[in-house]
C-alpha cells in the first residue's frame, strides 16, 4: 500500500490482519479482473487483463488436496492450505467486487466472507474500501442465519459488508420475515434469480450422468443481475457443488480465470470432491471435462497455486 | 552423457529416444535412490539420499489430472502429461533397478515398460545398461500375454529387459505352460509371493471402508524378495489400485518418495482415481489419509511435479 494511503487510515490494522507480499502478487496479475472501481483495490500496479465485457469477470478460486477434495466430509470445514495461500485468498478477495459461496458452505463453515488483508476497510483502511460483497446462493432459502451468524457479526464490527442472498424465483417467501429484517437492517438484500431450465436435448453429446440433487440457479441470469448491480468482478469460492456446476461444459465459458491452491496431502475417500461431470465426445467416448490454457504454477509455502483460463 | 561414454556406444540413439536435460534433473536428486550399481545409471553427479536399508528404495511415480484421475475410464490409457514430464518418467526409470505396475495397467496399456532416455542400453548405450526390470503384479495370473505383447517385443529388440511376473503363492499353475515358456525364453521369470492376510482388528482406528475387490499381495514380502534378487530401487508407476494400496496407512511407510505429475485438466467423473482409503483418528473422525513432507513443486511444461516423502 502506498504511504499516502496509510496516512489516510482511520485505524491501525488489527492483529488478525494478513500480509500478502507485493512480490507474490505479481504472478496473479494476468488472471485478475481489471479494476473498474479504483477505490476497491489497494494495489498500485497496472492491470493486464482485457477490458471487461457486459458480464462480471468471474474468478474461480479454491483449495484442494491432491485428491481434489475441498474437505474431509460434507458439512465440515477442513484447513487445507498454508498461511501464505490463506493470505493469497484474502488478497484475491480485495481484488473482487463480490465473493460467492453456495449454501452448503454457509451451513458448514459459518464463514465471515470478508477480507483481512492489511489496508482494506476494517483492517487499517477507510470505511469498507476493498471489502467484497458476500453472496450466498441459497435457492430454497434453507440457510437459517441470524444476527449472530459470522457474516453479520463481521458487518456489525465494520469489518465486512452484509451479504446478498440469492434465492430461486418464487422462493422469496421461504425466508422468514425475521431473517429478512436482519438482512435489511445490516444493508444486505435478497435477490431472486430463475432456476436453470432442465436441458432439452444434448447436441454436444455432453452426458448428464448424475441426477442433480440440488436446485441449480441459472448462472447467466445471476451474472446479468450482478452486473446491473455494479458487480464487475466476482470471485467464486465454493463449495463442491457450486464449483462442479460452474466447471460443467454448459457453464465453463462464463469463467474468466481459475486460481487453484493444491496442498500436499491426500484427504482420502469420502470428501467433498471437485470433479466436474464427465464429458463425452461426438462418438460417445469420455473426453477431458475441462482443459486449462495459459497455465502458470507457482509454489507458495508447502502448496502450489495453479492459475489458468478455461479452454472453450 | 560424457563424450567418452558416447564413443563406447554400440549404436546411435534411435529417433524415439528422449532427452531430459541435466538442469531439470537437479530438483529430483534428493528423492532418488542412491545408486548401488554404478553401471545402472547414466548420470554423472553425486547422490544425496541416505544410504539404503535392507528393503529397496521405493519411489511412487504417476501422472494425474487436477481431479486425481490416472485415466478417463478403467481399462483405457489417457495421455495426461506433456513431453517434458514424459521424458522425466523415462529418466526416472533409468535411475531404478526395477519398475512395477499392476495387472490392470498391463491389460489396459500393453506397456513397453522400458526406458527410452538417450544413453541407456538400446538407445545409444551398451547392452541393457540403465534399463529397469519390468515387474507386473498379477496375483491371479490373469494377464494373457504372449510373445507379441509389447514388453516382449521390446525385449526382443534389445531395448528393454524381460518382465518378472508376480503371482500369489499357489497360483503359479494358473499361468499356462506356453506363457511360462515365453517368459523363460526371454529371460523373464515368475515370482510367487504370499497374499496379504486379512486384518484382524484395527488398533489405529483406520477404517476399512471399502470391500477389497482385488487380491492384494503383501508388499513387505514382495520387497524382501526383490531385495534378495538384487533389486535395490523400485519405481511403482500404477495403476490406481496399486497406488491406493501403497498409500494406505498400512503400507505408506514402505514408500521412500513420491514424484507426482499433475496436468492442468479435469478428466471428470468416472476415471481411475488416486485417493487412498479414508483414515479415522482415535475419536473415529476422518483425518488426512496421507500427508507429505519435504515437499518441492517444480513446473515442467504445462504440468507441475510434486516431490515429497510420506509423513509417517
Ligand atoms: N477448500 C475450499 O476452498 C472450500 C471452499 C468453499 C467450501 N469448502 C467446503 O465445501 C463444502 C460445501 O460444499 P457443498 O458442495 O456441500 O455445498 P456448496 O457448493 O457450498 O453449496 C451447494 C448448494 O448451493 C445451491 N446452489 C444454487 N445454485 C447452484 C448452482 N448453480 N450450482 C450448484 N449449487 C447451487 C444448492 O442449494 P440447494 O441444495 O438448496 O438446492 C446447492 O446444494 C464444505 O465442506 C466447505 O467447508 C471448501
Ligand atoms: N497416469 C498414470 O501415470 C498411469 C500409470 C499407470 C496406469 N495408469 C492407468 O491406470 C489404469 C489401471 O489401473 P487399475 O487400478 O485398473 O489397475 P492396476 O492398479 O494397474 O492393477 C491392479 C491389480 O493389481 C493386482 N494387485 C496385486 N497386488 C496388489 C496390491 N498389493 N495392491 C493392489 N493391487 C494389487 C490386483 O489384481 P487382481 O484384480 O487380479 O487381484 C489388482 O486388481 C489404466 O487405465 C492405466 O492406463 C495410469
Amino acid at each position: 500500500m502506498a504511504a499516502s494511503e496509510s496516512r489516510r487510515d482511520t485505524a491501525q490494522p488489527p492483529k488478525e490482519s494478513l500480509q500478502f507480499p507485493v512480490l507474490s502478487r505479481v504472478f496473479l496479475q494476468p488472471y485478475l479482473p481489471v479494476s473498474l472501481k479504483s477505490s476497491s483495490s489497494p494495489s498500485a500496479y497496472p492491470q493486464t487483463t482485457p477490458a471487461k465485457t457486459s458480464l462480471p469477470h468471474v474468478t474461480l478460486t479454491y483449495a484442494t488436496s491432491l485428491d481434489s477434495s475441498l474437505s474431509l466430509a460434507p458439512g465440515t470445514q477442513t484447513h487445507l492450505s498454508g498461511p501464505q495461500s490463506k493470505a493469497m485468498t484474502h488478497y484475491l478477495r480485495s481484488r473482487h467486487d463480490a465473493i460467492l459461496v453456495g449454501v452448503g458452505t454457509a451451513l458448514a463453515d459459518d464463514p465471515g466472507l470478508n477480507c483481512r488483508i492489511t489496508g482494506v476497510g476494517g483492517y487499517g483502511g477507510k470505511e469498507l474500501i476493498g471489502q467484497p460483497r458476500p453472496i450466498v446462493l441459497d435457492p430454497s432459502a434453507r440457510w437459517k442465519f441470524n444476527a449472530e451468524s459470522r457474516v453479520f457479526r463481521t458487518a456489525r464490527e465494520n469489518r465486512g459488508k452484509a451479504p446478498w442472498i440469492v434465492v430461486a424465483q418464487g422462493n422469496e417467501e421461504k425466508m422468514s420475515l425475521e431473517q429478512r429484517k436482519v438482512l435489511g437492517s445490516y444493508g444486505g438484500k435478497l435477490l431472486s434469480i430463475p432456476q436453470r431450465k432442465p436441458e432439452m436435448e444434448d447436441p454436444t453429446g455432453e452426458a448428464s450422468t448424475e441426477a442433480e440433487t440440488y436446485a441449480a440457479l441459472d448462472w447467466q441470469s445471476l451474472l446479468d443481475t450482478l452486473a446491473q448491480q455494479d458487480v464487475y468482478s466476482l470471485m467464486v469460492e465454493g463449495g463442491g457443488t457450486v464449483i462442479n456446476d460452474l466447471l460443467h461444459p454448459r457453464n465453463a465459458q462464463l469463467v474468466n480465470s481459475v486460481i487453484i491452491t493444491i496442498a500436499p496431502t491426500y484427504l482420502g475417500q469420502g470428501g467433498v470432491v471437485v470433479s466436474p461431470e464427465r464429458k463425452l465426445d461426438s462418438q460417445g467416448k469420455p473426453t477431458n471435462a475441462v482443459r486449462f490454457k495459459e497455465v502458470k504454477w507457482q509454489p507458495l509455502g508447502a502448496d502450489v497455486i495453479m492459475c489458468g483460463r478455461v479452454e472453450v
